[in-house]
């Protein structure tokens, strides 16, 4: 009952990824994801290639079924965390944040699945020149990884695919089984979902950030940045001092300043949601609790099933 | 194989409605899309009164299927357009950019069904108490009606179906039978379709506009004007100017006074794509060709059937 390129490719259950989100997604959530049958995914944009190597471990000794980890090229010891994935036998890697010719070949002849991360048809097609598995297109909704363009998952997904012929994975404002289904409608083969498993029990987010995900509504997360690296933020003090900074026509360098270092880890994994970067999905709007990530997968499962059934007996 | 709510309140064939674009949407589209199962509508926000009267005789002396006008409330001389939507006996109103229950009961009173557009959640929930019929529930990809919380639509629809019962229809981002049954999807008992319809042989759009839209790529279209009110651009010299006028800070009164008056007759009606206002949905990225209204539908429902066999075949 679901679209099958995806699946097969990764030997999953579910057409289910989770976005790799720093701060959030570590060996608990990873395996906890991979356990239920969707594709757990480790974050090791957040961890020191000692850590990641730890997760890594931890993640396999939790889980047999196959799970990933997401590495943004821009990350400053790259080659270190490559390295470890290889020698780990990781048997998928998405990949974001950078030009996805660098490490696939490398990857792919170590027995790595590669996945790059776009948000815009150009690099979409590029990533299919590099010869990549496939890709997650992510839309203007999404926590992060967001297009200086825009646009939306919705018109995203139609748009990429219509440029590439590779397998393609819809990331950005999905967060429940009937968001899934829409997805497939528009042709994707699988969904990546981020913000709905920052609260779940075992992301390894702060509880402080967990609870302003559940608190958050409309209107309350903002595209910004993009000057610098476009990322959605709730709209918290931190954000308020970067929207007068913004409002008084400020230069990159300021806004550079003004973010400073560490400000995703204080308020995602510190807890300090006046002072910390909260990076999140504008789907927050729409979740409402805390739960086992099993659980999460079950929900999005029940309803993606009961929505198919409604539109199945339309005469 | 559509969802009933809808065709069965407004007694039309396919769950199209046509948006009621300013200087786009006079008797000859909405006669076309109505005669071609969906729902044509008049935009009565660029007619004077006279005007608005000769569009709605045209239309029904051009089709004997249901039609509606859409009436923009803050319109200066809203009394006189409601009134001769009454005399005329429109059978289906779509108010929008006011108040609910300013002229809701009025025209019930008077045997119209009553149709609000919305961006929000809050906004969706007086619709209800105020009595209409229907909500239309605009995300921020489309070209107008959008909403300062910026909430797409697919965040927007699950969002706004969680707190209304009454029938749903889903609009932005949606040009083609695939964004169709996503929506349907997602829980939407109906579209509401503009930007593929500017792009049609019956729109009264200048052809220059027309070409804009299908030229349009990836990131040419920006929310914009949100201290006036809300809408979405196609980025030529006139956004460029209001760009760089933003860039200094203006004040809300220098943006109003770049505005001026008639700057989107004079790009959308016009065809002065320089200078114009060009107001258009992000999804004109997705739009390649002037076509008839009767075979944008019909492409519309032929893919809708075709995505729709492919996902009741899986098994």
């Amino acid at each position: 009952m679901f679209p099958k390129k995806i699946i097969e490719l990764l030997q999953i259950q579910y057409p289910i990824i989770q976005a790799g989100m720093i701060w959030c997604s570590g060996w608990e959530l990873a395996s906890a994801v991979s356990n239920a049958g969707g594709l757990g995914v480790i974050g090791s944009g957040s961890m020191y290639p000692h850590i990641l190597r730890e997760h890594i471990k931890k993640c396999k000794a939790n889980t047999s079924k196959p799970f990933a980890v997401n590495v943004p090229l821009l990350y400053p010891d790259i080659d270190s965390h490559i390295q470890t994935i290889i020698e780990e036998k990781v048997p998928i890697v998405i990949t974001s944040a950078g030009n996805p010719k660098a490490y696939t070949q490398l990857l792919k002849e170590n027995g790595c699945k590669v996945i790059h991360v776009v948000s815009n048809v150009k690099f979409a097609i590029k990533c299919q020149e590099a010869g990549v598995d496939a890709i997650v297109a992510e839309g203007f909704e999404a926590g992060g990884h967001n297009g200086r363009e825009e646009t939306t998952t919705l018109c995203l997904i139609p748009l990429v695919k219509k440029h590439i012929n590779i397998p393609l994975i819809a990331a950005g404002g999905i967060a429940t089984g009937r968001a899934m289904l829409s997805m497939f409608a528009l042709g994707a083969d699988a969904v990546q979902i981020g913000s709905r498993f920052v609260a779940s029990i075992e992301s390894s987010a702060h509880q402080n950030f967990k609870n302003s995900v559940v608190d958050a509504k409309e209107g309350d997360t903002v595209l910004t940045l993009k000057e610098i690296t476009p990322v959605r933020l709730i709209k918290n003090k931190f954000y308020n001092d970067l929207a007068a900074t913004y409002n008084r026509s400020a230069s990159k360098q300021e806004l550079i300043e003004l973010l400073g270092k560490g400000r995703a880890k204080k308020g995602m994994f510190e807890g300090n949601t006046d002072e910390g970067e909260l990076e999140i999905g504008q789907v927050s709007s729409n979740i409402d609790n805390i739960l086992p990530a099993s659980q999460i997968i079950e929900e999005i499962i029940d309803e993606y099933k009961s929505s198919l059934m409604e539109i199945k007996q339309w005469d």
